[in-house]
């Protein structure tokens, strides 16, 4: 029963004429697979896209005191799955969560309204999972996260872009789209909404827009899917109140996450929803519950650090992004339009119509800048084919600023746009 | 833009008469979703079921240093996906791997062969999404990890089981059913074994086995999934190679786990696969990584300790077995057979042939004794109907003690059987 120093595949890498063939996995794989995935090349030089936060806003030895004091008291509790505290993750995260979401968006839930889930990734994964089915439609913001996009595409599941305007979801719009849509028998599955520091567009939903938006759920018995995860991420903190607490119906399923606010690779979000809803949620979350000790550690540093934690952290945000408007101002001039968003880690920049940001993506990873083209985050090509988004919470100013003048010299040789550079003519 | 302190959940809540119907979302869940789940309960007094393990052999000391020192060596990095190093995982924790797979199963392997998932059970939902579709036939043993049964069952996938004996899988049932499956046009999508303590069984197959198993996979074009999620647990550590180190054509996709060395809760589990699989599962892992904070643990926590603390914690274990053994011997006597398992943390017993486990369990849960039923943990009914699953490792010696009596009443009053415990005729 002992192992042999068995070199079984050195043997037959060396030998291959009597070896057997490798075994062919064609015939094996379900059908419909994306594309497999290439082999990881690092990270560009300049790296402006990810969901990646600045290393330096990390609360490290904040995070340093919480797991040593969580982990002597309560790291034996490691033995069983989701701690002692059953399948919605571990309770002092969710009776935090609790007070949290009443007191930044007005939320009144209980603990077990609460699911800890690995990050917001898997929210959205078990919403589709529980809500959608191929072949059906949903309605989403016509400039939407990528990867909501792709999981519904994925799914066979068709998402109908909604415009934005200055104050979010255009509900005119949405109101028509529903009317057509019953018109024509399709009852969307839901109304998938990023209303707070929305990913592009960095709009943020207005009240009435809000108040308008439920209205038409309701009527048209279409639940809205609300994802708040970057709703912490505002300079001045100010923010209306979420969906799921102006709802009085509960038409809202409703998503957060702790990778913005505290650290992404930490890979922990949440689901807020009805027990409807989330039993439903709970019997499809086989996963033996998520990350303990990342809950425990949260649960431990957030009652005591995160108010002063999250202003702090958007100080710093709030720097980067202007240094980052100021580089595009001084490469781009005129032809980068943007407005200065009230908060998150990106900008949604306009180029001038000739520019296809796919292209442009494709011409500055070559020269070490990585974007995000703008017809990956938007379901309205012609719409997005001039956009790109730009990240900036990850790279350092001095990054920031060469990066874009990398960037605008890339976009210059591509499109003869920007024409000048810190009011220098581009040869 | 401040959030008023709305109150519109109670509000509606208290006025039922001018407020808006619960929204029913009835016609949005999608069909075939599988029951809702209850409500938790909380643990049963004598808490026999779930891969928990004994929480005074987590190595706390260990643990708590381990994280010291890398949040504060690389804390830092928590503000980007996946650390720095890729889609893969933590790359210190895949180094260590490959040397652990090596020693202890014969496995050679780079790290980039290797995937860090969210526990094995993100390893069975991958694998699965990769290699299965509705309506696809997979080879199992035929009493088999239940979890596994529930998700192939879930995808509308038929797993079609194969007896087992003291060697472990019948190569020559599997054999046949190759042959009976080809002659009908049926190509299964894999052959799912847990060779090396299997669950429930606790059988380790013989290496004669395993070769044969091999040799039918090549022949047949039947990839092998091997799940060795408990071979760690071996009380006197020797363990035939891993199939996959076996394999001279690449036929064999693994998967292993942190959670049943270190601590279940962690969720820190790996896929090890060739390229052509691996490239195709990276595709499907749309998580922005699995918990960092906690590979990064076991990464610093690993090469110092767990050669240590693995012997330690089987010493416990057998310890825990034992009492386990003693206790269905001296209530039980003669109507519980069992074999003496050469590692793992379950036992699998046979009780006479008028035992109903499933009425078992439904009165023992009552009596505060939690078991898994038999028809639970195999696709062959008849065959489980008076056999159960009884883990040992998370109750203390004086639970299961006290347990194993309390079972023994139970399954008297519902079965006539024993009829005597400790020597004393029951009434």
């Amino acid at each position: 029963m002992l192992i042999p120093n068995n070199k079984h595949k050195e043997t037959f890498m060396s030998s291959s004429a009597s070896a057997a063939a490798t075994f062919d996995y064609g015939p094996i794989f379900a059908r419909d697979l994306p594309a497999p995935a290439a082999r990881w090349g690092g990270f560009s030089k300049f790296h402006f896209v990810g969901g990646n936060n600045d290393s330096e806003l990390v609360p490290l030895d904040e995070l340093v005191a919480a797991t040593n004091t969580v982990m002597k008291r309560e790291g034996r509790n490691l033995a069983t799955y989701n701690l002692l505290t059953g399948p919605h993750g571990y309770r002092p995260l969710r009776d935090f969560l609790v007070g949290k979401l009443k007191r930044d968006a007005g939320m009144e839930c209980c603990a077990d309204d609460i699911l800890i889930t690995s990050g917001s990734l898997q929210g959205l994964d078990l919403v589709n999972a529980v809500l959608t089915e191929k072949g059906d439609t949903v309605l989403i913001e016509e400039d939407c996260y990528e990867g909501s996009i792709k999981r519904l595409v994925r799914r066979g599941v068709t998402p109908i872009g909604i415009p934005l305007d200055h104050d979010g979801l255009r509900t005119d719009v949405l109101a028509k789209t529903l009317a057509d849509l019953k018109a024509r028998g399709v009852r969307p599955k839901y109304i998938y909404v990023i209303p707070t520091v929305q990913n592009p567009t960095a709009t943020i939903m207005s009240e009435a827009r809000r108040r308008e938006l439920l209205k038409l759920s309701d009527e048209y018995g279409v639940p809205i899917f609300e994802d708040d995860c970057y709703a912490d991420l505002i300079w001045d903190g100010q923010r209306p109140p979420a969906l799921y607490a102006m709802s009085k119906t509960s038409n809202v399923v409703y998503i957060g996450s702790f990778s913005k606010s505290v650290a992404p690779a930490l890979r922990v979000g949440y689901i807020v929803a009805p027990w409807e809803v989330m039993s439903r949620i709970l019997a499809m979350k086989t996963d033996a519950g998520s990350g303990s000790l990342e809950q425990m550690v949260l649960a431990e540093f957030c009652p005591k650090h995160f108010y002063d934690h999250v202003p702090k952290l958007n100080r710093g945000l709030r720097k980067k992004c202007e240094a980052l408007m100021e580089a595009l101002a001084e490469q781009f001039g005129t032809a980068a339009e943007f407005e200065d968003p009230k908060g998150g880690i990106f900008l949604w920049v306009k180029l001038p119509d000739n520019v296809d940001t796919l292209k442009l993506y494709q011409a500055a990873v070559k020269a070490g800048v990585a974007i995000n083209p703008g017809v990956e985050w938007s379901v309205n090509g012609p719409h997005a084919k001039s956009r790109l988004r730009i990240c900036f919470a990850s790279p350092s100013v001095a990054q920031i600023k060469d990066g874009v003048a990398v960037l605008a010299d890339v976009c210059h040789k591509e499109f003869g746009v920007p024409e000048r550079s810190a009011n220098i003519a581009k040869r």
